[in-house]
């Protein structure tokens, strides 16, 4: 089966998407929509047998598109998600899939009562070291934290704060890999530039048992720096997207408790470390938006449940929208409901 | 004028104060004292001459003592320091001054009413990197935030949490280098060994106007790292421990702000980087053990305050203090006296 | 003036040379030649306007055109350069200028004789580091050494053994930052896979007084290297081409020599050193690409003699040989003529 | 069996055999000698029950000595060695073994003649990293290249040049790990400090079949770097002795060489690279002189030959010497007799 699809939107992330679609051979790239016709232009020049339109409508009227890939502004996703599921096309949204947990929610539901597949692009799950680091995760131990640092200089945008822009990729990747729903976030930030919204956030997740994450997203940061420490009572990983090679380690460290007795036990340690050997697993290294392309067209095919699915891009803004509400309030904490809640509300 | 010494304490840290102490001129080392006899056998083999005893009230009944340096566990800071106060002698004590606001308010008090010097040792302080950060911060313009990351496995303390043991090094160089006082602090945190308190924190630091700090600190971290940003509206630094030379950065990077108008400004950036040059500035490598020191006999000769004095050392607690309290609830968010009410308090 | 330019070779240069040339409004592309067809359609697909041929010699045969770009294996560049310079058109030569020093020499000849520039693309010389090098060696004070590291796993070639191919980037950078030239050279090598050539290489270069170079060049290295330190009497730089800023670090570093009496001058140091600050200028960030081919544009149209003319060239194709030649024999010293008879030679 | 030792030479090296030593409970410290009664009276200070004198002679004299160990300037390293062994003491001396072959060679023989251990403190080779190295190196395939990089500021020294200072490690090491013997040497170096030796060094080391080895020593690098690359058939190694852990690192990683045939061969690569997991296996971190010493003693009590003997010593020697003349020849090569006739010459 030929999956035909139509891109919306053609600015920063819309020529990735294009590029890997042409060369995926179940897939076949027919309509591009932009409101630009500069950008259109750029479309027809490399891409000659392209439809291309001003008008996302003429994408979804089509009766030859089956898939609607929205590549468009944050705030554009719903309306834009919304029409192609209601013209019956199997939707894939660039993260994050709506602006609030309402539309989110709407759009999951529509999906399911419309029988499409509804799909969410959170890249960094695509790729080679966040499935790795899925299938890693049980020789951590029992979970104790997730902990990233997603800093660097810049691109403040008007319509998303720092949370929405960085955090999101955390937040995704956190859903996937952690295998545990959270039960509460706080969060703290601040903007410098009038206007604008937060540039910095520092946000807590608070798991079942002792597992907590902590996101630090920052746009004001001379260093960039996209690193994660992933510990548990076994091993513990660190996963620096910005390495070369070796972007995932696993070190064999960790604590061991033993009773500490004496006369002199304010001196003595409870807790003792233990240091083994380090491991850098090889990575599969095809580009993670032709691994998440193959998987969109897969699950259409097959009628599978994606990995990233609507109700994964829900969760991923019900955080994002409270982790931004928890910011305003300087740290307020904000409890979700219980996993249960939530997958019975969702599915 | 020679002032002479005795020490408390010869554990992990009294060694270092005491072979410092050893080799400055202005200073005598006098009296050792410590409960464990194999310790303060260690002490006269390296210095011969120097008394040693197990009670240390025989270090404060000696009136040849001008001044005592407590180096023992935290919880023992307050009788010993009101004890050598009560005697009549100056009083260092290692980090942090008191293991309550209570405790660190008496002592400042008593030390004023007596006439004493009372100086903490934030050992960073006297840092070749901590002191050039305090001449360089006006240069960043006007201050964003402070961010810290202060991790690496292990040690557990029984008396101590992560935030007393590790966080308490950035609240003094806080305290010494941005020039304000906080307003607020919130803090999560998490303990995974039972019967231990928290290995792993997180502290969000409000101040006045859109300066905010953010503190890192776990016990249970694969890597060690030991790392500040500072960042301005001019000029931003990292500030880095563990680099062997260049520890300290000076980034000429920031943002300017433009206004971005025309049809399609969803997408406009606002804000735009600027980057320049980078300058590592030579530092001062002299044992910042020994720097301390000599401002303590210093301070003693001439009556004046310490850089780190009492209140210095009281502010630092009351740090402590509210963010372990925070983190115990989750974030629940501590306002501080404003500053003017502190500055009153305290004098 | 508008130079209406032919590039022969669309392999893995070729396609950079072309989109740089696309972008300069003071070129035109107008032909782009290469044996394989599948190349060719390439090349029509992105720039229709751009005549395309399987025979170089159409190139040289239309007279609308000014110069001609070779990015062909090295092997060919003698017969092609002579080609377009019998055509009388100007020609920049991808590095090396020739395979051996004889054919360099033939097409400085030729392009002198007929009034013609030849250029060579030494690519390196064009970045913001190396232009910044340039600029600040002489802050250096007395040249003591230059020492590069450029290692990395793969990519053997068939044609060119590690020497050609890495250390090339370093003979041109030194021939245009050190401002001397070499007395003499040795080298070291090993070839590890049969019937290839050297994939290792260790080189030594000799200029008068007291400044040496060293190039260590290797392909079969599992991290992948590029730093150049460069040392001298008041000053040190390090240039690492792998550092995503900060490529280059200037030390106010040193030695001060003293005079050691006494007793036991066995163990006094005669030298000390001395440590300040550090540096990282900011460099320009423009295509080095960008800039080799407006300076050929500018050269063509002012006469004036390129920065890395057929001389410097030729120069660069020199050290090669004689490296490639001492390493077959071990390290065989081989020493240059004065830099007064390779310019009377060469003039 | 207790064996009781002097050491001659309280210098720099001095106090660290002395303070290790100490600890061991199979030697027993009975003499310090050191021409500086200053420093004599420091060991008396620390060390109230040992012997101090500053006549070497007292030391070699007295019968209840069965070892001695020699931490004095290289120069001295004959005479002192050759009047412990004529006292029928075991000798440990400081790398390295002598200041030339000749008198290396007669160290070697004097103590076959007289049955005693002689065995020379390359202390490297007593490592955590290099005893893995020396266990892993058969998992890397046909050995190709050793590589190392020694270079920082400083320190000068009067009595040896950098290749006797720094390459003597990397000498001890190859010898160590390599498992074979060179066969010739080439050198080049330059000296920048009237009055003085070799300040910058590169060495490469011919081995039997395809192996190389090459050292890089330097005295006048901004950067401070100890880094050794090892590369097989099959896997390579990477030992970075400033990485505070991880020193070593193995990756599997190699090329695999295929025949490319077809019409364009000169861009066919024949050789691929192949890239897999990287391991950096946990080190033994107890200190090298401490192993050493042990060794040593066991070595003494069983009669066993020390990993280091005085046969190793001389063949570091050997390459020390013939380094130093290539040097001075601009890259002479050196050839070695065959490794059978050192032996022969040596046994």
């Amino acid at each position: 089966m030929m999956i035909r699809t139509g891109v919306i939107g053609y600015g920063y992330w819309g020529p990735n998407i294009v590029r890997n679609l042409a060369e995926i051979p179940e897939m076949e790239l027919r309509w591009v929509s932009d409101l630009r016709s500069d950008r259109l232009r750029l479309v027809s020049a490399r891409y000659p047998g392209v439809r291309v339109t001003n008008d996302y409508r003429e994408v979804c009227a089509d009766p030859q598109v089956d898939a609607v890939v929205i590549a468009a502004p944050v705030s554009t996703h719903f309306p834009l998600a919304m029409a192609a599921l209601g013209a019956g096309k199997h939707v894939l949204v660039e993260k994050p899939l709506a602006a609030t947990v309402e539309e989110a929610q709407k759009l999951v539901d529509e999906a399911r009562r419309r029988g499409l597949t509804l799909m969410v692009d959170h890249t960094f799950v695509y790729t080679g070291a966040v499935r790795k680091i899925k299938q890693l995760i049980e020789d951590l131990g029992e979970l104790y934290y997730y902990d990233s640092v997603r800093v660097n200089l810049g691109l403040f945008q008007r319509d998303v704060n720092v949370i929405w822009d960085l955090a999101v990729h955390d937040f995704a990747i956190m859903d996937y890999t952690l295998g545990v729903e959270p039960t509460a976030i706080t969060a703290t930030g601040m903007s410098h530039v009038e206007g604008t919204s937060e540039d910095i956030a520092y946000i807590t997740v608070f798991y079942p048992g002792e597992l907590i994450a902590h996101v630090n997203v920052n746009w004001l940061s001379p260093l960039k720096v996209r690193r994660v420490l992933i510990g548990g009572s076994r091993r513990m990983m660190v996963y620096d997207d910005l390495e070369t090679s070796e972007k995932l380690k696993i070190y064999d460290k960790g604590i061991t408790v033993t009773n500490g007795n004496g006369p002199d036990t304010v001196y003595k340690l409870l807790v003792n470390y233990r240091t083994g050997d380090m491991w850098a697993p090889k990575l599969d290294v095809t580009e993670a938006l032709n691994v998440m392309l193959r998987h969109f067209a897969e699950c259409i095919e097959t009628g599978r449940r994606p990995i990233t699915d609507g109700v994964c891009g829900l969760k991923v803004v019900r955080m994002l929208e409270a982790a931004t509400e928890s910011a305003k309030q300087r740290g307020r904490l904000i409890e979700f409901p219980s996993a249960a809640a939530v997958s019975a509300e969702a599915v």
